[in-house]
């Protein structure tokens, strides 16, 4: 069964790719195979039978008029240390105030305020698939509360309580971080409603900017100057379009830009495949939560 | 046994705090008891059996003359959990660069870099007390391979390895994190000869500056400007003598300015005050190793 790459990749990487697969692969901007690795672009034919997203996230896929017969997978995982380790390089700074009191020291004033700290405050977790579990373990090396919410509620040892709703979980929160994938459901979740629901001073973002409604909370920020939004994703990267709110930490992005997580998403993206191809479906998605409807 | 308690407690902690010695407790500047809570100062009397620090530090003790008869005791954990948060709090925005992207970001530029992880990075922790151990839990669950130097070496399933001598835990860290007591043995440990075997980019210091040779590191951070030196601790506090190298993350111990810290930090001192009377010695030190020798 032929597959194709629809992104550049090196001849080294794509020798794994071939010995992980077991089949004939090329390197095809549309994916001529039946089996298509994909990072955002692939074209359907009447041969294709799986687009294996290098992503967790489906997103930025035009997944609509899939046929019925072709099975989409995403690739959990990919990018999931990174992103949680992210998620804490947002947190810290903002609980601790390191900017603002590295900025002091650097004009020479030394003066201690009273810190918070992150042990003992309850971190909800929106969206608990391989990012949340990662971020609810750190989570505990640091003794916090956790918290979560998903779909598919699972044992964890990680975490204290599933909550019933994300409202239940916004309403019970110090920090609330959202790692839930972007789908109909879940785009603009968090809008007035959520933000006045929500009584800590924290929201971390580091899954997908849409997941937040960018009115509702530039007016949030605007009204409650102690609020923070820390985030690693913004709306219709790379511009950005409006001025940030100085209440808001906010990196480009880089939760995804480890050298060599690239590498491991692809590789691990091919053995989904290669189950795939030996009828082990895992991690097939329904497309139709992910369209983008306008 | 009178206890006296040499700072300040408002009447509700003196309660407690009389509660757990099971003997009359004063709020006395000297110390006028044979068992002494001491912050900073104290005299010492013929009655005198204990010097109890609040403190896992003793280097803002006068110990000199001090009679063989008087045990001397620091309190290990107090403000542990804090300074162990605090150094995740200094590591991650410098691994991250943090304020490098955030201030671009507020400018509107959106501009990915790739970004180093902590994880399968070498964290070594010099001094290996309750600070280091609890450092060692976090950076376990951001899969960081853990080395420690410390005297008295334990099994703990956190480590990988207890280093021989701090000479050889500095040459294999990727990060470096020092949370030794300041000691005779420590003072200005961290000087040329130690930065020269250092091959990582980032050292942090949360327990004393004077374990740092001062005019050594301001060398080395001019010299080698993607050197980070991340501390929440400064030579000669509150004073800020010089002009803070560009390439130096500084917080004004802010871990161990939490709010409830201080009353539990008194309360475990009182705690092991008790034992010491009922005839356990636990956390004795040797005062004449924290001697300041000028």
């Amino acid at each position: 069964m032929p597959v194709s790459i629809t992104f550049n990749v090196d001849a080294d990487l794509l020798k794994q790719c071939a010995e992980i697969l077991g089949e004939p692969v090329t390197v095809d901007r549309e994916g001529s195979g039946d089996v298509k690795i994909v990072a955002t672009k692939y074209a359907i034919n009447s041969n294709t039978r799986l687009i294996q997203s290098i992503y967790a996230s489906l997103d930025n896929l035009n997944l609509r008029d899939i046929p019925p017969q072709v099975k989409v997978c995403n690739n959990p995982g990919a990018f999931a240390d990174s992103a949680a380790e992210q998620a804490f390089a947002l947190i810290l700074p903002a609980v601790k105030k390191i900017f603002y009191h590295n900025l002091r020291t650097h004009k020479r004033i030394f003066k201690k305020e009273p810190v918070q700290t992150l042990k003992n405050k309850t971190i909800g977790i929106l969206g608990y698939g391989e990012v949340g579990s990662r971020i609810a373990k750190i989570a505990r090396a640091f003794q916090m509360n956790v918290i979560a919410y998903t779909r598919t509620q699972k044992d964890d040892p990680n975490v204290d309580q599933f909550a019933a709703s994300p409202a239940r979980l916004i309403a019970q929160s110090d920090i609330l971080v959202i790692s839930l994938p972007l789908t109909n459901s879940t785009r603009g979740l968090i809008n007035s409603d959520a933000l006045n629901m929500f009584n800590g001073n924290l929201i971390v973002n580091i899954s997908k900017a849409e997941v937040v409604n960018k009115a509702d909370i530039y007016w949030y920020l605007k009204r409650l100057p102690e609020k923070i939004y820390a985030t690693d994703v913004w709306w219709n990267e790379p511009a950005i379009v409006d001025d940030v709110p100085e209440n808001c930490i906010f990196t480009p992005h880089e939760g995804s830009e480890v050298p060599g997580d690239f590498n491991e998403a692809v590789l691990n993206a091919c053995r989904n495949a290669r189950k795939f191809m030996d009828g082990v479906e895992l991690n097939v998605i329904d497309p139709a939560e992910y369209y983008k409807v306008h």
